[in-house]
């Protein structure tokens, strides 16, 4: 099993990365003492197939556990499902010592560690990522929250898991659209922080392709250990972290003016990045040859790069960057890329220049 | 000006106690470096008296104040009007540097606490208490959240403010049953903490109930030090934290099977902290003689100290009790005292000397 720790002193906690791990999650859990009572969150998706051997292994160590499934999809992740957790928690009578086990992606991650971050002013939580995005980057770092009608993760908190179990297995079942959104995720931590990582993605993206076990661990452990070396520099994201939103300001408007409905997580920021590339090029010195490797490796993982906007949608989509958490007095901010490996956060662009990436 | 420092490392803040603080409220955010735009969530009943004075000092000193009022009472502690709130605060375009103002009771305090605590993550906020009871407890330790109809204060978090701005002068307007609901917990600090303190209140009661004003200043402030030093010690209640709970296991019991109507939060915990006595009179020691000296108090202070409950009632009771937040592998713990200005949590009692002490 390889562990990755992610450093935040009383809140430190393990990632444990293993085919097979979902069978064990009752001993993991027994392992670091959780309390009794607990509530596994999860989605229609994931319940078909995880539903029973995730029970199944916490009852055999003496827990007690709820099944809350939620629809699947983005459009869930709202306070309206959070209250209805909330009431059937309560229900269940969860107390202080109680805790959740998130089982699902980012979707069921971010809203049940939000119902864990605020349910009696906070209990435990585990995450257990069920899909590539999850694994190598929402389940990591404590970012929790829902949507609201005027934008994405508009609520929620900073509130660190107890452990994050990654298990390869699950990956098998994902729809390989649902894959190749994860590796909008895993090529970013390429181009923000690990030139070598991105030169081995280049080299190994068939037998990652085709979910090589060897590949898939290193690939997940990888992320999860660069995530976690920003995490632990800048928890709460007041420097540092803030590189991590690569291509995420047009990204996040994107999904915003579709109503999360058209585009993958890792589809808008696919396309997000390579904006946010082509204004690199323009005005922070990214070489066109990286601009030309970066397009290649996202269309060969099978991602969008470029967006056709109407006019009316082109003003939706500056409306709805303004909304976003990272506009500071008003601007919204860039993180833009030096070269490949090396980016800057809190970059401020004029209109036009963004205007004339997403035309390109 | 008295200040209280409430000392929580990183987190650390001051309370400042003074007549007339309210019209300077823009001077005081300026002085802490607070951003630009903010929103001020009060009560209707608040927001008749101070809404002007509080939008005039703020915009004196350059916000941008949105504001926003909730009807008044427990029953507007809501996950609705939470949502409702981040609406606005999405609409008037709050960014992460922006501040929250909670200028109101308990609830306006619990409640825009948990918008604070929760809207973009996290942003800042500032607490203006503007009962007896919020300047003395609630606006003080970063206790945060709302109520589900489950139960009182299910949601919220841990989550402090930059600053306390405690203005003498507001508890002129409140409602005479208002100001002795306050007394509960000003009494309480009494019990658990400071028998010197008991004294005092036992002398200088007449003049307390007329605000006198050196009296009252004095009061404030030793009840927020009292209170500063038990959450410095245990911000998040693993603890020593838990002895302000005193009188809080009936208390909130009370509330919940009355629906949060008959009852305000004082009234409530006056007949639990003298249920919590006749209890700790049957098992802890608490000599006779002290029972008697609360009960004259809180009678003095105009508080009820008994109730008279129906069989269906006392059952309605016990099953409300079950369901607070203090309940541990499904018992409920009581605070008890072994005499006035030392007490013990983590009690259990057996159900018939709960049952007996509320008869009595």
């Amino acid at each position: 099993m390889r562990t990755v720790n992610v450093p935040l002193v009383d809140r430190s906690y393990p990632i444990r990365i293993r085919a097979g791990l979902l069978a064990e999650i009752g001993e993991q859990c027994a392992r670091i003492q959780l309390g009794k009572r607990c509530a596994v969150i999860s989605d229609s998706n994931v319940a078909k197939h995880y539903r029973k051997k995730t029970l199944d292994s916490l009852k055999g160590q003496g827990f007690d556990p709820l099944f809350i499934s939620l629809p699947a999809g983005e459009k869930s992740k709202t306070l309206k499902n959070v209250q209805a957790c909330y009431g059937q928690l309560a229900k269940h009578r969860l107390e202080r010592s109680s805790f959740i086990v998130a089982l699902g992606g980012g979707v069921v991650g971010d809203l049940g560690g939000l119902c864990a971050a605020t349910y009696l002013r906070g209990i435990d939580f585990v995450q257990v990522p069920t899909t590539l995005l999850a694994q190598v980057d929402s389940s990591v770092g404590g970012k929790v929250g829902v949507n609201l009608p005027a934008g994405k993760n508009l609520v929620g908190a900073f509130y660190q898991p107890k452990m994050v179990l990654c298990d390869l297995d699950v990956l098998k079942s994902l729809p390989s659209r649902e894959f190749c959104s994860g590796m909008a995720e895993v090529i970013k931590y390429g181009i923000i922080y690990d030139a070598q990582f991105f030169k081995r993605l280049e080299r190994d993206l068939p037998s990652i392709l085709r979910q090589d076990p060897k590949a898939m661990a290193s690939l997940v452990a990888r992320c999860c250990q660069i995530k976690a070396e920003v995490v632990g520099h800048d928890e709460k994201e007041t420097g540092l972290r803030a590189i991590l939103n690569f291509g995420h300001t047009i990204g996040h408007g994107l999904e915003a003016i579709s109503k999360y409905g058209r585009y993958l997580h890792g589809e808008a920021i696919s396309i997000g990045q390579m904006t946010a590339a082509k204004i690199s090029h323009a005005v922070s010195g990214l070489p066109a040859t990286q601009v030309t490797r970066m397009k290649a490796l996202f269309s060969q993982a099978g991602l969008p790069t470029e967006v056709k906007l109407t006019t009316a949608q082109t003003r939706s989509l500056f409306a709805a960057m303004k909304l976003d958490k990272k506009v500071n007095n008003g601007e919204v901010q860039f993180v833009l890329a030096n070269k490949i490996g090396q980016v800057t956060a809190g970059q401020k662009v004029p209109e036009k220049v963004i205007r004339k990436a997403l035309l390109d």
